[in-house]
């Protein structure tokens, strides 16, 4: 397929036509850096969402999930970091509605057509003067302009804020996609629907129907955020939220349905790209490419093996070409294979030749793994079926993160 | 059941009565530090056997799974560390004969009566030469004081040698059972049979027939290897061997087989629990202890997906009670539970009440996680099954280790 989207320069939520969005400081961060946004649509926007499988849904994911199910627009999102508005019980309920019926009542629209999300601590109430007041503030600052201020409020471990944007050209006329994420620990694949304390944020001013929403979200999150993990843990709040408002005039056809697709998934793998980059402590970018797999199954249970086996994960930090532990991994992944068949490369460099060393000098190999971005393939030379992941090495940073992070 | 069983000081392979046992270096190690050992028995010893369920099964795995399944007993185990012998191919394979064949030869044996293991590491061929002039040493210094001596041939990234004998009265009289494992990384649970980097030797003196032996070997790794975890990896060359000679004259009879059992589970208890306690960069034990789940397998699932959590273990790292980490464990790991039942304790510490915050004071939280030891305490209140595992911690040492470890 040619392609035919670009990416926007210093593109966001704000780039496509008729949202406005903020990200203010409401004073939930001991630090005091922004901690509240808001996305506004003009019009009513249909919506999509997938959310975390998490048994313990924060409060935000129960009362999002069921609107993303029951309606077929929406209109804005708030969201909050800091605090997670997990596991807080009927209270936590309460407040996650509250938040929603005091934006709409701001924005003068009503209470159903308000999403919610919240990040941060698990397990304490929101503080609601807090928060209502941050929503006086989000409400009065948003602004075409304002999608960079919301990918920053949104933030917690993240060391940048990760937005961008894709225009795409229709037969009938030209689109745009924004999208702000926030994400670098508690990240796993499987988001069938979501996981990982990861919040996805995507508008477009092409208009949908949310059947056909529903159908490229769910196969553009199959593309991108099922395929990263950073730590193998998986959060409580994960939410993607699409909303495609039509403001463009621009509705999307059956005949460019692919064209559009392929933009939205080029935009999610870039964010998805970006979150393992800035993984918690991550200092390398790893592809696990398995081909030649008897089953996609099986190539994604042996990706994902190597992905999140820390033996592997460490070898990468210290540039140690231990193919080993990568073998191990495929061995202990449960899925049957004929080890003597196996091939490994670093990027284009052969260290498993059927099922053994493939000579090349340990030297060579490590020069490979000294890069910020290598590939690892696998070729079983099994069969015709294939998977990727993105993962990324585990360093002393990211047990120093995560020993010493209290929000 | 009274405990009639009771631990000897420095107890090791060698204190059951008929069994010598050796370590010497043979120079595998860069280090020069002992790789090479030997446990022989003077008579016939019945044999049952575990091993790891890894595709890429070392070569020593797979001569010594089909002598363990085809034989009713052996005389001697030759091991080795510094090289795992393992993605080694026919050469390999030929190697772990050649290994059993001399040593056999060196001690006037049938080669099938020798069994063979190797841990270290993967993919480089063994130095037979080496090996060969090991086995003259390893066969000359056999001893009955030797079990000390095995411990420290067989260690790879452990700290400490790891032996330890259990003596239990049974109706007909006095028997022994000793013990020597290596393992501290690459530990993770499902011996069914066993995983993890882990060597296991035991040796005994009572008589004991092959498939009471096969079943108390079982039930043993089900109650203690089978229920810790260090980094969730496994190995290519797991083992678990046990020997029983009868020398002492005593027989295991039906009468007395669970006092016997339960004596040799204690000894493997103590020996998973080292362990854990030596896992590569560890400063802390800890017991996940879920009681009142719907069922065993939920339970199990349920401990293993907190006793994985890189989250959990970076956080006890830290000293931070943040039982979010926890209640996500327990959320993604695919248990279906009325989140609003669940209750947690660290020891006997409050902190998740009805799936909310319990209301204990951080500070007084954080004693607790601030102990070498502690436990864990998940009631589901949802049922009467349980299942307890133990782990650890993962430091910056953890990290470093695994960075740096080039055998």
């Amino acid at each position: 397929m040619q392609q035919t989207h670009k990416f926007i320069t210093y593109g966001s939520v704000t780039s496509p036509r008729g949202f406005t969005a903020s990200g203010i400081a409401a004073g939930l961060k001991y630090s005091g850096k922004p901690d509240m946004g808001l996305i506004f649509s003009e019009v009513p926007a249909k919506v999509s969402g997938a959310f975390t499988t998490c048994v313990f849904a924060a409060a935000p994911v129960q009362v999002c999930k069921q609107r993303v199910l029951e309606n077929e627009s929406a209109r804005a999102v708030i969201i909050n970091s800091g605090n997670a508005n997990a596991c807080t019980g009927n209270p936590g309920l309460d407040a996650a509605h509250e938040m929603c019926s005091y934006t709409a009542e701001k924005l003068g629209i009503r209470a159903e057509d308000v999403l919610v999300s919240s990040t941060g601590r698990i397990g304490v109430q929101l503080p609601m003067d807090t928060i209502k007041s941050g929503i006086d503030k989000a409400v009065a600052a948003r602004s075409s302009e304002g999608g960079n201020d919301l990918a920053q409020a949104i933030m917690t471990t993240d060391t940048v804020p990760k937005s961008a944007a894709v225009e795409v050209e229709l037969s009938n006329g030209k689109v745009t996609i924004g999208a702000a994420v926030k994400g670098s620990g508690m990240i796993d694949p499987y988001m069938q629907v979501p996981h990982a304390t990861m919040l996805c944020y995507i508008t477009t001013d092409a208009g949908l129907e949310k059947k056909q929403l529903d159908d490229m979200l769910y196969s553009g999150i199959n593309q991108s955020f099922n395929r990263i993990t950073i730590d193998g843990d998986m959060s409580t709040n994960d939410t993607t939220i699409i909303m495609a408002n039509g403001v463009s005039g621009v509705q999307v056809q059956d005949k460019d349905a692919a064209v559009f697709s392929a933009a939205l998934q080029a935009l999610m793998q870039q964010l998805a790209r970006e979150m393992v980059i800035d993984g918690e402590g991550a200092t390398k970018f790893v592809e696990v490419n398995i081909s030649n797999a008897a089953t996609e199954a099986d190539a994604r249970c042996l990706a994902e093996a190597i992905g999140n086996s820390l033996l592997c994960k460490t070898a990468w930090f210290g540039n140690d070409p231990n193919w080993g532990r990568l073998v191990a991994a495929l061995g202990y992944s449960g899925v049957k294979f004929d080890p003597d068949l196996v091939d490994v490369c670093y990027d284009d460099m052969p260290v498993v030749s059927k099922g053994g060393d493939a000579g090349t000098p340990e030297e060579e190999l490590a020069e490979v793994l000294k890069k910020s971005d290598f590939k690892v393939n696998v070729n079983m030379n099994a069969g015709s079926a294939g998977y990727w992941i993105w993962t990324c090495d585990i360093s002393y940073e990211y047990v120093k993160i995560n020993a010493e992070y209290h929000t």
